[in-house]
């Protein structure tokens, strides 16, 4: 089935049309600054790429022109797939949009306010330009849904938490399961409890045994868990109360700050790219050093917590844009479990691939992956199981 | 030497007047509702305990009170400890009160407004009404001040933390320091990496290797880390937004129901007291049961980041009215650590003792132990050692 997967943010649309049997991607590009002047739409056809310089009022308007610019490809969408940040308390898993299912989107939106808002007008508009095509809703927080409780729940009043939904969601889901997916299928059967690894410039981690979340690193939003590239994890929440009253700083100036100006950005003083800041820290910045060490502490800490929930952990996998591409960092975090046997050979760490691959020592406790994940496969895969 | 240990909060003042040689307590008691209609004055002298109701309009008027309760007592004071909340960013250890140090407990007192003020205005009326006797602040948080900078350091903008002071401090410095000493000293120096776990109302762990704090679950505040009797511990702090924003609940409001509503109290929907929420699990009360879940799960996970940040652990030490008296929270915190080879001798468990005991089977990886604290020894440990 040929797949038009969109992922829509506030002033961008990401698409990508596969087939979900060869997984060959046809094209796949991105429409940014919408709404904002210098407008244009990055398009990559068959390897060959473009830049588009359009007018993109809004969000109707990018889909009108990447439909256009689709015109052109032999292969035609048979249906389309779209990336929702926030499901909420509604989706288990992934839906065929109907009137219902894009209520839920929208209902759940205050959430993730920034997203969901744009990724329903995206579905509605897709809905009426395109009566003839299918979309499937695919929300990041589906494999999350059904992690026990004891992990979902917030300790604050049931009322509170009935009232405004608060629990932890999680995010990457979409992400974790293609790689619990792809690493069940590379092992034969033989992973079970696995810590999947997502580690990009937004980072978590997901306990996955026999396939089910038992945990997962974020929380209500994805500002919690792990140091980020501008996210500072988890702090002491008081930490809010606390600048609100002596710093002064409002709720937005707080929220903006935590999840836009701090991270590996605030420690390294240097850059949100993990690349700068090693980089960095190998000519001696003693703050990118501090960045990258907090960094691989962190993922330390709460690879245990992962490993916590699920009893043990046999399985690792790195993935995402940190995850596949940095020997140094995999090394570092390798080194902040070595009390729980994990040992990857330094020279299976460097080899650069596309596939799947082992980097643990034949005497690791835990096998170590690198795993390419694949969401807009994962989100393909999803569309034709329920419209194929 | 005799010390008179003081433990003053915003409307009580706690006070205990022991010998820190033999660790006899020759009298002790509380001062409660101080400034609040129906005060009184708790004391307990050579086991003999009375109730004494009297108008305590302010902490000096107790601290007179009290001086007069103790003038019929044979043991003089020799000098006064003062347990401070919080330190701050000027004691990495405890200090003889000087117009200086004084001022430095004021200075931190935006991070702990509900106690310090107190407790800085009671050192000051002490030095005021006994010029004779010298004053020793003890700060919660000193024992964590030199934790590595990795464990302490918030990721959020560096400014920030500089100009607010705002990093991790911790609580509970003084036991987690006494049980450190008393394990230290139990175990004839076998013990390297230790995970002390402090679970009474307030609860944290803390990860000390060969003595010196490695990290702490408590952060900026005593509101993070574990689920306690009222506290929440770690939550996405995009939680304070999300509910200013969509609940409409203040600043103040959230604090409040962080602090004082959540926890094993929000959960159970029964008690705040661990007691209470064991026995209502014990009658079929499901949301018991889930705090008790909860709460086991919590320490399971943050007991993994702690042996983390050491990596490993060989020694783990209960202490404080539910480690030192829960049979069935310690049971259940080692069912979640079996995982690590954590294994208590279930007769072992539940001998009553007040004395440090090993509750570990001789297979278990992690010797295990039962450790009354005793913070007021500690305290008065101190005192000797800068004015004896």
């Amino acid at each position: 089935m040929n797949v038009l997967v969109i992922n829509a943010g506030s002033s961008s649309l990401k698409y990508q049309l596969l087939d979900t049997k060869t997984r060959e991607v046809f094209a796949k590009g991105n429409a940014e600054r919408i709404g904002i002047e210098g407008s244009f739409i990055g398009h990559e056809e068959y390897g060959k790429k473009d830049k588009l310089e359009v007018e993109l009022p809004d969000h109707r308007t990018a889909i009108k022109h990447i439909f256009d610019i689709l015109a052109t490809v032999d292969e035609k969408p048979e249906g389309i797939g779209h990336r929702v940040v926030q499901g909420g308390w509604y989706f288990p898993e992934s839906a065929v949009v109907t009137d219902e299912t894009l209520g839920w989107v929208r209902e759940v939106a205050p959430l993730a306010p920034l997203h969901n808002y744009a990724e329903a007008d995206v579905i509605e508009i897709c809905r009426e330009m395109f009566p003839e095509l299918g979309n499937v809703i695919v929300p990041d927080t589906a494999f999350h849904y059904n992690m026990p409780e004891r992990a979902w729940r917030y300790a604050i009043p049931r009322d509170v938490v009935d009232t405004y939904h608060v629990r932890k969601y999680g995010a990457h889901g979409t992400s974790h399961r293609y790689i619990w997916r792809t690493v069940d299928e590379f092992m034969g059967g033989a992973a079970h409890k696995l810590v999947s690894c997502h580690l990009g410039s937004g980072a978590s981690l997901c306990a996955i045994e026999d396939g089910a979340c038992m945990d997962t690193t974020m929380g209500l939003t994805p500002l919690d868990g792990l140091i980020m590239g501008t996210r500072c994890g988890t702090v002491d929440p008081a930490t809010v109360f606390y600048l609100n009253r002596v710093a002064g700083m409002s709720i937005d100036e707080i929220d903006t700050m935590m999840n836009k100006k701090s991270g590996l950005l605030a420690v390294s003083g240097v850059s949100s790219d993990s690349r700068d800041v090693c980089a960095g820290a190998a000519e001696g910045n003693e703050h990118c050093a501090m960045a990258i060490e907090m960094f691989c502490y962190r993922v330390g800490q709460l690879f245990a917590e992962m490993a916590a929930s699920m009893g043990g952990v046999d399985t690792m996998a790195f993935t995402a844009g940190i995850g596949e591409n940095s020997v140094e960092l995999r090394q570092g975090v390798a080194d902040k479990l070595a009390w729980l046997g994990v040992k990857i050979d330094p020279e299976l760490n460097t080899i650069r691939s596309d596939d799947p691959r082992v980097i643990s020592t034949p005497d690791s406790a835990v096998t170590v992956l690198v795993v390419p994940t694949n969401e807009e496969l994962m989100i393909a895969l999803d569309v034709e199981a329920l419209l194929g």
